[in-house]
């Protein structure tokens, strides 16, 4: 989408991602088991909101509109609803226009792409907020409940752990053409570990994970898939964390600068989004994102930039191939050759393209439906120096994000400046 | 919202909307019953989108955006990610942005705000689908799938029929405030079956319910609710339908028209929307709907009109009692007035305002997340008189449509021009 107002992104905020391993995250191992709970999807979506709100120093009565990411929350929590929810976590929200908008993992971005399209249609100052909570039941039911981004009638069989299987998949396919080996894979593993335990936010902040570990399967890394065809082709290293958690971002227009008494160098510019969205379970080539690369083509082309134009990024990696099928579809590497950027170093902290500084979904966190607002909350805190132990070195001048849904079924991209 | 282009309803579709006492759907009563299926989510979807695409003659590929109202396709179907499924409909739309939008019933509403946001944000030619499939399990465990609407941790509890006793209170609590009958607010059920039985897409297009029957409780129109204090005020006949089905409608700016090679003359304009939310489980007052109210306002404000202008209406009549309340949020009647203009036949087919000319949430049927957009279409089809039996005889110029979700906490109201 070209955008016909500048957009900017005020600032934002997020709850600490946690789940399982997570120190603060009450599981049958913590020694407060029984005695406090872990917080729900409302106080997660609230915590992010009046984080978001309080952090920019932006009264809530100033919000125009509202757009609330979340996947599940009808299965996990026994809530829809969410723009009536969201409303609850301030008096100063009530009567406004907030909805939900779902996309499967794409949820938030997709939240925010519905705060451009209202920037651009005439609203001044809005809200994307983004939240999930997945650890109310275990991980096989969780799996079933994350199954419906799946199309349920035709995939629902290929594992109990329906996602886990399809990109298992997709790693087999994508190793078989291009003779790439796990360890090769493993390197984004070992990034998103390494940089997670300097995030005080991630889900996996005291966990290591190094890249002999994330190579090999084993008694610690077990191949946890029931399809035969598949089980090799997926460690519990390679997945995406469940995890509780809420993200909200405050966006406005020039105009909406001037209402809250902010300037654009305090923020980051929007320069443009893509937005693709392929049809349920019609996958066309198991080795390729293309989905996602039809998005990040318009976010590209309505920017006037390309991948070599890019200095920080947030990918998808709902699994490890999956970030490095990311690298292929944004045209940081050519097909086959995605982790080769990994294992360059290319994409860690200090390398050219620094991608998913804070540890990724892999290990920062997936709180579903706050992924994607906290992809765009991650640029805008690399770009203003905000990141502490894993701030890039230099401040980088423009950001990418990319955000999907399902099998690669629903795609966001955005491309960010900063303004300096 | 005060829309800065012209935007026009260019056409639509609709599936017939069925379940029980339908005479196509197959339950155990039905001679068919375990030889066919009823319509899938998917497949109401998909009709609804290609009878929108056909009807108009415009092809899949012009369409450039689209969202899909949904509520609660995780728990009826096993299916979420609507916007992925959406595009299977029409190897045209494969690749094209679509996402869904939810605000529990008023998620249809919503999907036509976000194609208005888009279009002002630039598209020029969008959709807006909905669909709801909800008789795939027992009314019960279907109304305790719509309690997600609500607050679940605070109001599920109030009767396993979570709606119908929140409604029931709110009809408590306005007879006992304006000293108003049962007989009195059956008088729109009435009117509801009478519209119906001339639709032939109606859900209840051939059940006769008269003023008698709609007045009294009795075996064959029995008090359901549990809640001892509620259960006197809500009888089976208050109640909207259970039923599948799905509906779409095509958008867009005059260069959309021009792309299409249509005339503003074959379309119907949208002069305004209004929508606001209100905080899940805090209703301030039971006898108003505070929230649809500050919609309609923001609604009629924007287009310069007011409820006298209004030829034809659709309003979210879940419950009897909620039409009546209806009527006095929109300025239709004032304060304890509205079962007086059905009573008087002003909202009847033949009346000053003809309001749910089709039969209805009760009785034409309430697929949930196809509610909001069958609505605009309602407007459209009555002011191109394309409504044959239930046509209203004067060709109305200005109407209005008014969605809520849960007990009014998400309201959606779109105000209409017929252009000639």
């Amino acid at each position: 989408m070209k955008l016909r107002r500048r957009i900017f992104v005020v600032g934002g905020d997020l709850t600490p991602f946690i789940g399982k391993m997570h120190p603060d995250f009450i599981w049958k191992k913590h020694p407060d088991f029984g005695t406090r709970e872990n917080p729900t999807l409302e106080q997660s979506l609230s915590a992010a909101i009046n984080g978001a709100l309080e952090s920019t120093g932006v009264d809530a009565a100033q919000i125009e509109k509202g757009f609330i990411g979340n996947f599940a929350g009808e299965l996990f929590s026994n809530q829809g609803h969410m723009g009536a929810l969201a409303v609850r976590a301030n008096a100063g929200l009530h009567g406004k226009p907030f909805s939900r908008v779902e996309g499967a993992c794409a949820s938030g971005g997709l939240a925010i792409v519905s705060c451009i399209d209202a920037l651009l249609a005439g609203y001044d100052v809005v809200m994307a907020a983004g939240a999930e909570v997945q650890t109310s039941v275990s991980a096989r039911d969780g799996a079933g409940y994350l199954a419906r981004a799946a199309h349920w009638d035709e995939e629902r069989s290929i594992d109990e752990f329906t996602f886990p299987a399809m990109f298992a998949r997709r790693a087999k396919a994508y190793k078989a053409k291009y003779d790439v080996t796990d360890e090769d894979i493993a390197h984004v593993v070992a990034k998103a570990y390494a940089n997670a335990n300097k995030n005080p936010n991630a889900h996996m902040r005291e966990v290591k994970v190094d890249l002999a570990h994330a190579s090999k399967a084993g008694d610690t890394n077990p191949c946890f898939l029931a399809n035969t065809e598949l089980k090799d082709h997926l460690k519990v290293s390679d997945c995406s964390q469940v995890s509780d958690g809420g993200a909200a971002i405050i966006l406005a227009s020039e105009e909406g600068l001037k209402k809250l008494g902010k300037r654009p160098e305090d923020c980051v510019e929007i320069l443009s989004y893509g937005q693709a969205t392929g049809p349920l379970g019609q996958v066309a080539d198991y080795t390729v994102l293309d989905t996602t690369a039809l998005a990040a083509q318009e976010a590209y082309r309505d920017a006037g930039i390309g991948p070599d134009d890019v200095q920080v990024c947030e990918v998808h990696d709902c699994f490890a191939v999956t970030e490095v099928l990311m690298y292929e579809a944004l045209g940081f590497a050519a097909p086959g050759k995605g982790t080769e950027l990994a294992k360059q170093g290319e994409t860690g902290i200090e390398g050219r393209i620094p991608v998913n500084t804070g540890g990724g979904l892999i290990a920062f966190g997936h709180p579903v439906g706050a992924t994607g607002v906290k992809q765009v909350l991650e640029i805008f805190r690399q770009m203003k120096g905000l990141c502490g132990d894993y701030q890039i070195p230099n401040s980088p001048k423009i950001g990418l994000t990319a955000n999907m849904g399902g099998d690669d079924r629903s795609s966001v991209c955005i491309t960010l400046r900063n303004v300096e």
